[in-house]
């Protein structure tokens, strides 16, 4: 069994997006159980008794829009989402899953969870939408603005492990984002992470990748810093929403427009589902010592029920202690 | 009059698709003189005498795929870029045009032309595709990678003074690209930019925009460094591509779909025009002293004769001057 501490009061939609969330999950997964921190009243009104589920009362929350997510950690440890996490240290959980807000819960994850010893940053990484073929994973994309080359090796190796362990891909690809394919190109950190990922034995390193590459290239992996990778993330997003927004008022402004609608709704529909965050579920937060799914503060039952396969899939491929035997190989131990 | 420089031997199509293009700004321009360097007798081939044009021997080129382009432009002075570059230098024109090398040509200005006396740093600024009912600049996009506030500001003023002065918007509204809206937010440089930019009175600054806004900001101009403006220009070229192959995918699916897009037709193709570079011709040089468009590497008449258009509005509206008035009222000698 898999057993995961879910922050039933994090997320735009919670608690019931969150309760409903675990709904599809229990019937989706037989070897699933769950630990519920949140309103325990509430919880025990939309949750029938279930032998798979334990509730603990934690009815205090960050709020959404908290200034100060880091302080507020630091002050309060009664809210869901710092009680999850306490679980997660404790091992009396596999993993937790959280819709709340991303610095709160990169920060969270930081204080309570700790870094697997050696592990030099942590990274939160989405996985891109599958728009050409296949689904990538994109990281840093937030939890460190800046990185050296050295925390972009890690990554990269604790990428290759998901990938493998998680997706399957014998020898997943790995990329570096830079602004030209050639080696030699980018900012001293691209150049000196170019020279230590080429010699990496732990990663299948095919060379820089522009950004106009991102839904066409092989690779499985995509590294960048944190500033970089939320660029790239974001834009991406202001774009597919441009494009719709175009097609929108396109299609309006004639009757033959209108009727090419009808008969490609169903491109239309593809389309939008492909790029919703909502089939990935949420990003993994790797490097803590314990796994964490940051699911989208936006998210519905279904996006939610996606972020907890994510994190069973990631406890039931092993990945932290296979992390940690690359690390151990490498005779780090200092975490820096 | 305006009279333009233009490196006929430069681009994939040169210099047919070149010379071409001057063939079309002619036209529709009464106002506009040129003199081509290239190689004259294929110049005299394909353009009649004309009293508007003049024709300079310079056959030599810098290839496309140059490896050492700057080493390149230092060798060899005989270049048709170079060329032109030192026409612009010796004021016998107002401005160049050019679809060479990009590095190459950031290179040339730099060694040739030279910056603005008191301009820190030039910057690479293409016109983002009007996908959000609005043309917006980006800027740098790869002339410099790394940029300090002082230099991210001269440039905001600079595309401020070109957005009045070009595009006849009064108070043209600047952004500063960065990981989240509230003041704080990013990295060292971006917050000290924030500072800066707040109290400084020559631009209209609105404050932090996240990717995703980039088609949807009221901004006019967005700033970033040269690495991160690279980024966000070629994953938006991406994502638009990646979305085209989507949709002729899954067009070519089913015979619905097939019908579908006959009636769309109209709608696709103003897409397609919408995102194409070849509507906006270039990217202009700012912070040099002279007026330089750098078009598309892969321009055809229609784009090139756009990036023409391009570099005459900036020498008609009398830029420089006005960017090196600024610079005078600040009191910036030192070109360091």
């Amino acid at each position: 069994m898999v057993k995961l501490a879910i922050d039933v009061m994090g997320g735009d939609f919670a608690p019931l997006a969150i309760i409903d969330g675990v709904k599809l999950a229990l019937r989706k997964f037989d070897d699933l159980e769950f630990v519920l921190f949140g309103d325990e009243e509430i919880i025990k009104k939309h949750l029938l008794g279930n032998p798979r589920i334990t509730i603990v009362h934690a009815p205090e929350k960050i709020d959404m829009g908290e200034k100060d997510p880091i302080g507020e950690i630091r002050r309060n440890r009664n809210t869901s989402l710092v009680k999850a996490f306490q679980a997660v240290k404790n091992k009396e959980v596999d993993g937790a899953v959280t819709a709340g807000p991303t610095q709160g819960t990169i920060a969270a994850a930081h204080l309570i969870i700790r870094r697997i010893p050696g592990m030099k940053r942590v990274a939160l990484c989405p996985i891109l939408p599958n728009l050409g073929g296949k689904h990538r994973l994109l990281l840093d994309v937030g939890a460190n603005l800046e990185l050296r080359s050295e925390h972009l090796l890690q990554i990269a190796q604790y990428a290759t492990i998901f990938s493998r362990e998680v997706w399957g891909i014998a020898k997943p690809i790995v990329g570096l984002m830079n602004i030209g394919t050639e080696p030699g190109k980018g900012r001293e950190l691209e150049k000196e992470t170019f020279e230590l990922m080429q010699k990496d034995e732990n990663i299948t390193f095919i060379g820089n990748i522009e950004g106009k590459e991102l839904f066409s290239t092989p690779c499985d992996i995509l590294i960048t810093d944190g500033f970089t990778g939320n660029m790239i993330m974001k834009t991406s997003e202001g774009v597919a929403k441009a494009v719709g927004v175009f097609f929108k008022q396109e299609i309006s402004k004639s009757f033959r427009a209108k009727m090419g609608y009808l008969f490609l709704k169903p491109v239309f529909k593809n389309f939008k589902k492909q790029l919703s965050p909502d089939e990935v579920g949420g990003a993994h937060l790797f490097g803590v010592d314990g796994v964490v799914v940051k699911a989208h503060g936006s998210s519905d039952a279904y996006a939610f029920s996606n972020a907890i396969k994510q994190a069973r899939n990631v406890v039931l491929g092993n990945v932290i202690e296979k992390m940690k035997n690359i690390i151990g190989e490498q005779g780090e131990v200092a975490s820096e």
